[in-house]
């Protein structure tokens, strides 16, 4: 829970631009909790607690609904009107209220269950929908202020990387390098370190590995996916590394995977559908004889959160268009042997794309 | 997203206590998703991502529907049947199946609401309430190891404010001194730190305020709020500094705020009610001339949420029980000027309670 400072933006024109896709989709309220849209619209993010915090938006009023002990946090931004609750007020029904005869609520895709559950049950005539089809057509296209924040935070992860490839790995757990990782992450420019994956060995086909006690020893190879966030906005990246050099495999799978990434890469540019970068990238796998270990889509979008649309996944056949940021990162992941996985963020511009990582793509050797 | 390493626990038997707790409340299906009664009920923690999770409980088959990636990260303890879903499978479409013929269903209260809304969606005749009412009556009473862990817990924390009592306060930033007071919060043996509350002079008056650049300064009253998650379970507490000797009416204030938490801490006990401990605190306050400005209830909770029931509340007249955990950390706020904050976790015993927190609770002088 560290403070992300959000920077100044047009927050009233993106109020605007939500009402207009609320307008568009019929829909009468739209009702913003904990998660990434809330400082999209508010510049304020909400801790994830008990205590209700929600902005409720008609057509005609923008009113944040937030726990009195919190308020003291809000900037006031001047469009939002902020409406603390005591301890012992109703959330619910101050909420309930401001929907005055509202029969289409949106609701932050993020909003826990339980608050959902209990406007169901107060508001029995009302529809609920997910707001991600309102809000993630306005946060997909990222303005120049923002793609600047990940140019930035995605630069800032590039200098861990090259910080990364002249320390030794041999002797050092995966724990320890993990949080050397996060303290260059802080210390390189990002506000917070917000997630750090050191995988060695055979924990490098688990792609979502935790970092643990193994010590990485010669003949590992270290696959390590790390980010954090700058000004709200994240970064991703993944580089793999190996302590001495490969065996014949693995440095014919990761020329595979090199090559995979490339196209990927190469595949993304505007009107492009994303599923297409994702074919792309899986082709030259399957063709080298590595599909079966590609076992992910090849990418996310990335803004606020993380993970966020677009996603470039066999299905999603809607298009990319400049300003849209996000990864493409294939791997391979052979089982209780090893893994790898190359990761940059790119944004689509006019005329193709922009990677937002930079540091070499080819396989460390450490030491 | 820190690995929390859940311990063995008797998931078998928290399951069956699960399915008694749904046939009270004529529950067919128990779905639970991202929050801490995923590790409760299975010691295995999702991370909170758009890839659904999903543990779906009913009278016969226990099943933990889980992304194909983060299947490797699942230690199978015996109780549930694991079943990953690949990037192009529709996790909602398996969670349909897996509830059968559910006419009643109790969801996780921290679930996403977009995953609630497609279920309501594929399932549009299936009833959906707010699983706390069934799971908190589990988790509310914890059990010799789990008070173990937060016992230890909160040792660790009271070993980081006896450090703290040593250190100069004056001249650092409050953010520095959070990053000081997260550092230690590892170090002296938790997990992870999860949130530090470093507020000085007025910013005092937030009871969550965000540290920040403002340099700390004679005269400042300093209140640090801090905890960390070992072995899964929560630490959470407060002492309150001051550079230098305090005025007189901060030093009256002070003396009724010890007052108030030594008269909730004394209140607390087996057969009474939740709300009874929030009256018997703010009462010596009222009574002293500060209740106005104590804006939050006495306590909350704690175990593998940092806040869970019970709630010390007005309102809340359910009865505190033996192994029940909960802070109580009355506060005094004034705006534009200073705040203060008292809090210990105390777990309730067969003939009273035993606090967790035993450092000095007087205000700390400090250069």
């Amino acid at each position: 829970m560290t403070a992300i400072r959000y920077p100044d933006a047009d927050y009233a024109g993106r109020i605007e631009r939500a009402r207009s896709s609320m307008a568009d989709r019929n829909i009468d309220v739209l009702l913003i909790s904990v998660g990434s849209d809330l400082p999209y619209l508010t510049g304020y993010e909400a801790m994830p607690l008990e205590r209700l915090t929600m902005a409720v938006v008609t057509a005609n009023d923008a009113t944040l609904v937030v726990p009195l002990l919190e308020a003291p946090r809000v900037i006031d931004r001047g469009v939002f009107e902020i409406l603390p609750w005591a301890e012992t007020d109703d959330p619910i029904e101050i909420v309930r209220r401001l929907m005055g005869s509202a029969g289409q609520a949106a609701i932050g895709a993020q909003t826990w269950a339980r608050f959902l559950v209990q406007l169901q049950r107060s508001l029995p005539l009302v529809g609920f929908t997910d707001a991600t089809a309102v809000m993630s057509g306005l946060r997909i296209v990222k303005d120049a202020d923002e793609i600047d924040l990940l140019r930035r935070a995605g630069a800032a992860t590039d200098r861990v990387v090259s910080r990364l490839r002249s320390i030794r790995f041999s002797g050092t757990t995966e724990a320890a390098l993990a949080r050397h990782v996060m303290e260059m992450t802080v210390e390189e420019g990002h506000d917070v370190a917000t997630f750090h994956i050191v995988a060695a060995g055979p924990n490098a086909a688990s792609p979502h590995h935790e970092p643990g006690e193994r010590v990485i020893a010669p003949g590992d190879c270290v696959v390590v996916d790390f980010g954090g966030r700058l000004g709200g906005y994240c970064s991703d990246t993944t580089r793999t590394f190996h302590v001495g050099e490969p065996g014949a495999e693995y440095a014919e799978a990761f020329a595979a995977l090199q090559a995979a990434q490339m196209a990927g890469t190469a595949a993304a540019g505007p009107g492009v559908a994303a599923q297409d970068v994702d074919r792309a990238s899986r082709r030259v796998l399957v063709d080298a004889g590595w599909g079966e270990w590609f076992i992910h889509r090849t990418g996310h979008g990335i803004g606020l959160d993380g993970h966020e649309d677009p996603y470039l996944v066999e299905g999603n056949d809607s298009v990319l268009e400049p300003g849209m940021a996000f990864s493409v990162e294939p791997g391979v992941y052979m089982p209780g042997r090893w893994g790898m996985r190359i990761e940059d963020i790119l944004v689509c511009t006019a005329d193709g794309r922009e990677s937002l990582n930079n540091s070499p793509r080819e396989l460390a050797i450490v030491e």
